[in-house]
């Protein structure tokens, strides 16, 4: 071993003792011919003293130390000098005054400091992630993903789930988004599909009797790179259970999370009113989202029926043709003129035409629209709203779908200029009762989320019941505006099954054809069972303040799903392409050249 | 919740409580107008009895239970009567006495007996796995695995390893294995490929300073099958750590060895000698192979200079021509006539031309080469392998290298036949000292195993010393004759690997085009490092006797790589492959046809 010690865990308690060091050179200060140097490594930061009195060899040596250069030193634990000590560093009330320093290995001079402050453009840091690495900020993303998943990995098995490890390599399923392909070389014109989720395994775990499974498990998704979501690969918390109703679910969940949020970010708190369950139209109607951020209000009011004869024609106008007239109360703050245009221009980008407002001053309200308004309908706005002097209400009318949107996205950017949301509190709200079907744009029946779910009323539903109205027994959960967990309670009867996807016009081969083995496997005794996913990376951003899902990642893909240090996806060989059966197009050979 | 108690947690302790259980129709027995059913879920088998007396109706729901059903059976505990407790069930003092039973869902009949006697074929047991997850063999490998990963992190990360989930796409590296490729949607003509290893990104983990890293790794390497390999992926125990020296990570792989062992396989225990170094050249020397089974002796012993001038003209032809001769002794167990015959077919096929013996019986040595022998070879024989009555002696005689294999092959032959080797011995055997290069069959030097190993003597030795005698700090781990880990000091010094490959005629460019990343970031102050990889499907087969690799996967591929229940490999549409920028070549094209 190189070193005694490392450069995070001497104290007082060392004092007197001789040890060594290694790490990097972060610092150097010279002081009346003594050389300062701050040794670093991912467990601190020691200062180390150079004195030629003590040891002139050592002092040499530290004298053609650069930065980032690797250096192991032995010497003496000291206290600091009174009024030295650094309270900030665990390591802040000694030094270590050295007689004998190497240097290990060299440095040339790094393409962005190694600091905190730096900031170096993401491109350059993720091609030199490697010294990215040894900012304190990107190590402690690292540290924090270890702390999570040792975290959930304990509580799962703590709480009687089986981890189980789903295959990597499995088959394409044409539901979704676009799967990875794998070429076979022993099966020449056959692929490997990496999973998209783990979905049919995890229901063919329980028909297998597994009972509870959970598994951080790496998930593949062939999408185009966004902000909140990597990539290749992500990572998901999945789960699923046995002999269980959606209570039963959500109770697992809630534990989990009421678990580990005080003990891996203590700094944060689940607001009080968290896991109340919204139903999906209620989410819609009231945030204009099935992902609300319930830290603050501004939720809408409904003034349709207030506003059917109004001599504002915009708003009776919408109300004629079936639409929706909705507001809501922005309290005590005052917005200037040019601020409200560019909300207003928020609004149309968001689909609305305008965005109509009051602002309510001491001297009462004032808006360019109010002159159209009766009593009734400003007496309808104090009733449901309650403005004050100092308030604002901005409307929304138009048909339901675009209003709600419209709403949702200004009352977003209202909680982002204003800080309305407590960035200390987590708040989680369960949305349920999902619609089964939607209408797509043809007229034609659709699976609103996915078609492994259990229609509510099962068969007898399906039989019975307007389409449109029946409801999944599907779940997400919504934190702070993110989605970060999708569940249902699953569909395992087969003709259930069978029947639902008759209603979007596929047959029973279909079903045979797309997912085989849960259509086999239902006919061997499966068990009543549903589960979730939470997903691991967008639910650390949140955790950990990190807008950027990139940031969450040792070595992440870039905006362009590329490894720009490692340089992939790359070129092969065209040998190892015949050896796989497969070959270039025309397009990608020219695609190459170009 | 559709159950109050699982089928495993019923003791004396509920007696008189009413109960619900939910689970699988494993067993039927009817006595005098009584049904008894055993209920079983994962965590156990619980036996209800349905009397007409206590409750007709669900008297008949049972009656129309078969076998897999899925029911739900309401009732009160009870003690079993007098003489019908079943000590072997944790459950059986008890039963429960039925007074509500509804079926959940029915079953087919399944294909094969859930049932641990059943010898159904893996191909049809693979095709139903759901339904051979039912059976404990199964399900107590899928547990063991999540034990083994659950101790294992948390081992590491109470050791201070920093978890770090390294990318699954990545670039091909062209040394090494065939690499899985995914063509790039994005970048049409390019690959992904995914790690045959994250060697690079866990050196260049150290880079950045993460000191000590480990991850439970998903390897991905595109191999023939084999039944030690388990095709597509695998996992290892992947580990790496700063400054240390081999000694320090010998301490760190021992001591959680030590640890793991009797936390979960408590019924095996660790032999004394274990852990013992053996360089390379003595594993080869005495074991003929550098992963030695030392759970028993049987060692080879040289006769070389014995037999130089031997009247015996295969020794002595053998010596000769620069070969040696070799012998082991087997203690105590007589072969018989056609037991020799099987064993010189093995060493035939292990590539010797016969197999020489001597049979120490109670009136003296009996063989047919006896006669050759002088008095001064057979006190040799005495004096290195003090043979006694009922003791057997094997000759090998030959070129070093071929005499080496076939005693080695010999050698664990034996010990399968006799039982040589205790199966609840768990025997570790460090090898040491690997030469860094070899020759090709061309004369010319080649990388004796990987290029990232730091050679013994570093710049220096690869200036001046001949470089077939330079040793490479790399080590294995043996267990009970499997290679079980393999690691090394690496290389972290550029001058030294560009020396290195300039002597397998690979130029820098080559090394910069190979390595970018590593031999980038190795100029930017590398620590000294080194680490290891247990490969954990291997050494799980070890600890649980299972002579299968495919048998430790909750979803293994077949023999020919095939996932029989999700039918993949499997072809894809035409409009995928054209997304991709692919195609099929002609021939994987008939391939498809035919």
């Amino acid at each position: 071993m190189h070193r005694t010690h490392t450069c995070g865990e001497l104290s007082a308690d060392h004092i007197w003792q001789t040890v060594t060091l290694a790490g990097w050179v972060a610092n150097r200060r010279d002081h009346g011919g003594v050389i300062f140097i701050d040794l670093r490594d991912r467990y601190g930061l020691t200062q180390t003293v150079f004195d030629p009195k003590d040891g002139e060899e050592a002092w040499n040596v530290a004298d053609t130390f650069r930065s980032e250069y690797v250096v192991k030193l032995t010497g003496v634990v000291r206290a600091r000098p009174d009024g030295q000590s650094n309270p900030n560093l665990s390591t802040g009330h000694i030094e270590v005054v050295i007689i004998a320093a190497e240097i290990l290995t060299r440095s040339e001079t790094p393409p962005f400091e190694i600091s905190d402050h730096t900031d170096t453009k993401e491109d350059l840091r993720f091609r030199y992630r490697y010294l990215d690495l040894r900012r304190t900020k990107t190590l402690s993303n690292v540290q924090f993903r270890a702390k999570m998943n040792h975290f959930t990995r304990n509580w799962f098995s703590a709480h009687d789930f089986l981890e189980v490890q789903t295959p990597i390599f499995t088959v394409s399923s044409p539901e979704g988004a676009r799967d990875y392909l794998i070429p076979s070389r022993i099966h020449h014109g056959k692929f490997y599909a990496l999973p998209q989720a783990p979905q049919q395994y995890k229901q063919l775990l329980m028909v297998g009797g597994v009972d509870k499974y959970f598994q951080i498990a790496p998930c593949f998704r062939d999408e185009d790179p966004r902000a909140d979501r990597h990539s290749c690969e992500f990572y998901q918390i999945d789960c699923e259970m046995s002999f269980v109703e959606q209570d039963d679910v959500f109770r697992v969940v809630e534990s989990f999370i009421r678990d580990l949020v005080p003990s891996i970010v203590p700094s944060k708190s689940i607001t009080a009113d968290s896991f109340i369950r919204i139903p999906y139209t209620e989410a819609i109607d009231r945030y204009g989202t099935d992902k609300p951020d319930i830290r603050f209000g501004l939720r809408f009011e409904d003034f349709t029926d207030d506003f059917r004869s109004s001599d504002f024609s915009v708003f009776r106008g919408a109300v004629d043709t079936g639409g929706v007239v909705k507001a809501m109360k922005l309290e005590g703050k005052s917005m200037s003129r040019s601020q409200i245009d560019d909300l207003t221009k928020v609004a149309q980008d968001a689909g609305a035409k305008g965005l109509a407002y009051i602002i309510y001053e001491a001297e009462g309200p004032r808006s360019p629209i109010l002159k159209f308004f009766s009593d009734a309908e400003m007496e309808a706005l104090e009733t449901k709203l309650s403005p004050k002097a100092g308030d604002m209400i901005f409307f929304g009318a138009g048909e339901h779908a675009g209003v709600c949107k419209v709403l949702g996205v200004v009352r977003n950017t209202l909680r982002d200029w204003f800080d309305l949301a407590d960035k200390k509190h987590l708040a989680f709200a369960w949305i349920t009762d999902f619609p089964f079907y939607e209408e797509g744009d043809d007229g034609r029946l659709d699976f609103c989320h996915n078609p492994f779910s259990m229609p509510l009323g099962g068969m007898d539903a399906l039989m019975n019941q307007n389409p449109l109205t029946i409801h999944a027994q599907q779940y997400d959960l919504a934190c702070n505006g993110y989605e970060i967990l999708s569940g249902s309670i699953r569909n395992h009867d087969v003709d259930v099954m069978v029947k639902a996807f008759s209603m979007v016009g596929k047959d029973e081969n279909t079903v045979r054809e797309r997912f085989g083995a849960m259509y086999q496997a239902f006919r061997y005794g499966p068990p009543p069972h549903g589960g979730f996913a939470i997903g691991f990376d967008r639910f650390m951003m949140i955790l950990c303040d990190e807008p950027n899902i990139r940031e969450i990642y040792a070595f992440p893909k870039s905006g362009k799903a590329e490894d720009v240090m490692m340089n992939a996806p790359a070129t092969v060989d065209d040998m190892q392409l015949a050896e796989l059966g497969i070959d270039l197009t025309r397009e990608a050979r020219e695609n190459l050249r170009s």
